[in-house]
């Protein structure tokens, strides 16, 4: 078992990652510090996991909320069913909310423990490659409104993340390389060194190899954090994680949030920042073709979708990240090594569109 | 005009508080930092006081959302409303929520403002006695839940209260007289010299002399602020400012929420309060007349429901208030000196209750 602490003051909280955590109960003993919780996780996980997970609690008083699975029900209206089942489960404020699943139940479960009772405590335990080096990390919860995604939510630090790698063996393929597209982004932004030891041992990260995930998923737990810890409210650095992510919104936006899986329109969306960073001449093209070609690997796709340049302008630009009317953008200034700006040339970002996007 | 400031770090605000601030723009501009803004009010208040406050906004780009009147409209339903309108409305990260009205509507926009995009600025505008000394101040926002009230919530601090005390002469009687209970409790808890001023003048409170009512909430203000900034998200003696609430909320419990005024029912609470703290012999009997003559020179009830000392006791149970299955009471040792304690004999609360509940 791996652990790290994100050092966040009086809100730090361990992390623990590693196989069979779920149904090991002297973590939850150790690191929930309440003995009354509501497990909040959906139709898809619970067949898989929940049993393993009622192992690991023996001896607490918990109860069970099953959510529909899927985006659509990341809504206010799922938030008060969640309310509701904490209110019938009679859980007060000493007690707590485990959300067992990807990052739409952990959003919303992690928001409905932020909410009850004006805060409680809340166990994050993602299943998800995606999860457990994202969402899991840094405290946002939210929901979705028709005017925007996580348009609605808090900032609530969970009182830990447990990680059981073992969840990993149950997703697909596909999830898992979207997963590995995050932890590609982590390299980029942060780590060169990561960034090589993703080149090299990506094949281990398929095999779904457990020693070779807990490296990666602590690796990306370590950087998110440090990021995360000197800008715990997203001022500032924070944005360096959306690497990828204005473009990759324009992807998933255009595609109806239904075709492309989060992270595979983040590769591409990596890809298309690193090819914007290059043509504005502050990366050597060699780097683009690394960027490719350990996207390849992990099996992601590095071709955008034909929508057209002028549509993804426009969808990016109703992303949130636009202040004062210009887009802020996260370039490469090489491997391991990103900053955010406003200041480049529109001529250039239009030519990069036109590129990926076509006419 | 007065001023003081709420200390709470990088969360300090300003409360303002004097005649006609409402319509006075230099007040927004300065205190408000945001140039667009959502003005959450209710059909009671606007046609009293939002041509005055939209003088004040005068240069601002704001929209109006005019609620329902009344506590059983604070529910999710109704947030839903307000984040529709701040979506509607196109207020971003750096706009604002401007919460006139009583502390139904303060609460209400006080939890959209947390809630939307992960937090944005509030201003809070009580225009009732009771919102000016107790709801706008301290940072408690929620709405209701079928299984209580404030069971949803967030501690988010408001950017700075303006308390116009003109809007005052808008209330009945009743309900300046329900505020002013409110303005006893600090006296009694915390500060025997404002008790002493309370006997002396409350005449002028009556009268809504402009002079007295600044002074009266400029002191509340300041103490539950001191009790606040010491404890600011409730753990310890932040419940010194719940004096007489539990006994209170037995009261308006027993009868449906609508016939006693909270602040009647916690005007006859802190008697109780008293009458046990008399009875378990920490507290000199001449205090008790000295409560009950405030009281009644308010014009206030001292006299509770007889709903039964079984069905009070069973109500009080019901409270937040409850550690480890014990009530937790707040009791005078005389006044301006009040403490937290579940240590009591519960033969005395007993007799109390039924003293004052009946059989």
């Amino acid at each position: 078992m791996q652990q790290l602490t994100i050092d966040l003051g009086a809100r730090s909280y361990p992390i623990l990652i590693g196989p069979g955590l779920l149904s090991r109960r002297e973590v939850f003993e150790r690191h929930l510090g309440a003995r009354a919780a509501l497990i909040v996780t959906d139709e898809t996980v619970a067949p898989l996991h929940l049993q393993a997970l009622r192992a690991g609690l023996q001896g607490f008083k918990t109860s069970v909320l099953q959510l529909p699975d899927g985006e659509r029900f990341k809504t206010l209206d799922t938030l008060a069913t969640v309310l509701d089942a904490l209110v019938e489960g009679r859980i007060h404020r000493d007690g707590a909310v485990i959300a067992l699943g990807g990052g739409v139940v952990g959003d919303i479960a992690g928001f409905a423990a932020a909410c009850y009772q004006r805060g409680i405590a809340c166990a994050q335990v993602p299943t998800t490659l995606l999860a457990q080096v994202d969402s899991s990390v840094g405290g946002k919860t939210g929901v979705n409104h028709p005017g925007g995604k996580n348009l609605i939510g808090a900032f609530h630090q969970p009182a830990c993340v447990i990680s059981d790698t073992a969840t990993l063996n149950t997703l697909t393929l596909r999830e898992l390389r979207a997963g590995i597209a995050e932890i590609i982004k982590y390299g980029l932004i942060h780590d060169a060194a990561f960034f090589d030891w993703l080149e090299q041992s990506m094949h281990l990260l398929l095999a779904r190899d457990p020693q070779a995930l807990a490296y990666a998923i602590e690796r990306s737990c370590r950087i998110k954090a440090d990021i995360v810890a000197a800008d715990e409210r997203e001022q500032g650095r924070r944005a360096l994680l959306n690497l990828g992510h204005t473009f990759g919104h324009a992807i998933e936006a255009a595609t109806g949030y239904s075709e492309w899986l989060h992270g595979e329109a983040v590769g591409v969306g990596m890809l298309i920042a690193t090819a914007l960073s290059v043509r504005l001449q502050q990366l050597d093209a060699s780097t683009l073709e690394r960027v490719r070609g350990v996207l390849q690997q992990a099996g992601l796709p590095v071709q955008a979708p034909r929508i057209g340049a002028t549509r993804a302008a426009e969808l990016m630009a109703l992303d949130k990240k636009v202040m004062a009317g210009r887009i802020r953008l996260v370039l490469l200034d090489g491997i391991g090594a990103a900053r955010i700006t406003a200041d480049y040339d529109t001529q250039v970002l239009q030519h990069t569109l036109r590129e990926y996007f076509g006419d």
